[in-house]
């Protein structure tokens, strides 16, 4: 970063490597809005970005905050980033070390969320995954696909079926363009037949990131994740959240008090721009769903493995 | 029927009404294979009329039926109207007035589907449901769609919730198409929301159609299916199956032998033509999953409400 913040655009992957150059933090909240960068932990860094921006170009700190944490409300990261810089002095050279500091931090407990989750999945290893958790949602190296390619750089055999998690498609799109460019070994599947590959092949776990994580284990993430924690009890397949430990939101006791965002039906009813549903089909989009912690086996952070009854 | 099919071509709905007009048994069986004609009723009917066309121009009747059958392997609607044509003589009128009945008892079967379903539902009620199960899959009124249809003549409100039934969209193009063209209230999902939307809203029942159901009631339907019986177990939701008698295969003793059709890569990683995947991504796109009969609360037909354990 210098006079900006230089961002690839994730909405046109896997078509086009397309960088956004981002010069305000209004411009940063506008690219976290719009979800040209998406991932609980790229969201809360390119918010410490955008702030390290506004600082450096002399804007009002208070409102430059506030601008910040309105753009998306259920990633908890957004808001651990910008409570984490409130108490860092108002200087450009302050803010942005503390930015760096924060990516680099991310980019070492993603390798730390790596290796505690390998340790738990064994060799030939089948794994089933939904959204996108790798080096495109955070500093680098992956959550839910960084415990995947720290599988992988073991070298005893993997495959991974990753869902195409309508309604954005971040599986099919981002999850998909990671794993080929690393060559591990996988299938993408409707997120509908998730239920039906448990039954018919011995999946040996579902690893999912997170966006948020209440006390009590209870953990927000991508829509359909409640899904493969019910389908993943059902066939008695062990269901792992990874997260670094910026996603924790300790003073919420329970996941029915997270804020859930309801995106724009278009999100379902167009794709690429062409309407694909009838004019007029009302929609229900909500981005995210809860998954109780009595369904997670573990949640994996960089801190190590932490089994249920969850009490962070 | 003069000397060619009619036929409302569904992979172009809902933005286009666009008829094909069938000549030969050979454009039958293509139109079934390609999915212009979709929902296991429809497949049999339209399978049916291709038999009574290969009659009318002659040709060899052993061939035309092998190419009929050849056209889609899960739903058992189609060997069930070819097997119940064999039996009539070869003549074009015979051919011709057996297709037309099949027609006609289909949807005289639905009527008595809806009923039959509409029994068991609560006034009020919120409803859940996958794929196109509506006047397009069958003869009219429809099997699942039906049910709800009939709800909704009661009067006593009512609201769907469609899923969109990934790949091919079904339920977002087609269902929708049809709830809004009767004014019953909706919303359109995306099935991995199926479950959030379950935690979150009493739903009265799930109800979905079927292309083919073992002596045992496991039951063959789009994928996704078996997804809402496992989420719709754990919420306390019935799960109801409907279907015309036509469905029931009891030479089949259980699931696990209904064949499942692979359809083409290319109806999950490509949108109306654009590629939204990155080239070479592998995937794994069954059309169907079985539902175990065990999760099935009931089987309705036009012949009553079937309650587990089945023995068709």
């Amino acid at each position: 970063m210098g006079d900006h913040l230089r961002l690839l655009d994730q909405r046109f992957l896997p078509q086009k490597e397309d960088w956004l150059l981002l010069r305000t933090h209004e411009e940063v909240a506008a690219s976290i809005r719009d979800m040209a960068v998406r991932g609980a932990p790229a969201i809360g860094i390119a918010a410490s970005y955008g702030l390290a921006l506004a600082a450096q170009n002399g804007a009002d700190r208070e409102s430059a905050d506030a601008i910040l944490r309105a753009s998306r409300p259920t990633a908890v990261n957004l808001f651990w980033a910008l409570d984490r810089l409130a108490g860092i002095t108002w200087t450009p050279a302050d803010i942005l070390e503390e930015a760096l500091k924060i990516e680099a931090e991310d980019l070492a407990m993603n390798r730390r969320i790596g290796e505690n989750g390998a340790a738990l999945i064994p060799a030939n290893a089948k794994i089933l995954t939904i959204c996108n958790t790798g080096a495109l949602a955070t500093a680098g190296h992956g959550t839910a696909l960084g415990i995947i390619r720290s599988v992988h750089e073991r070298g005893d055999g993997l495959h991974v079926y990753s869902c195409e998690t309508r309604p954005r498609q971040q599986g099919l799109r981002l999850t998909a363009y990671e794993l080929l460019k690393e060559g591990i070994p996988f299938n993408s599947i409707a997120d509908s037949a998730a239920a039906a590959l448990m039954r018919q092949e011995k999946i040996d776990a579902v690893i999912v990131g997170a966006d948020r994580i209440a006390a009590n284990g209870d953990t927000a993430n991508k829509i359909g994740t409640y899904m493969l924690a019910l389908v993943a009890k059902a066939h008695g397949v062990p269901f792992y959240v990874a997260a670094p430990s910026s996603t924790l939101d300790p003073a919420m006791a329970c996941g029915d008090a997270i804020p859930i965002e309801e995106r724009d039906p278009r999100e379902l009813t167009e794709i690429e721009g062409v309407a694909v549903a009838p004019a007029g089909t009302p929609v229900w989009n909500p981005a995210f769903d809860v998954t109780p912690g009595s369904l997670i086996s573990a949640i994996i952070t960089e801190d190590g493995v932490f089994r249920p009854p969850f009490a962070f």
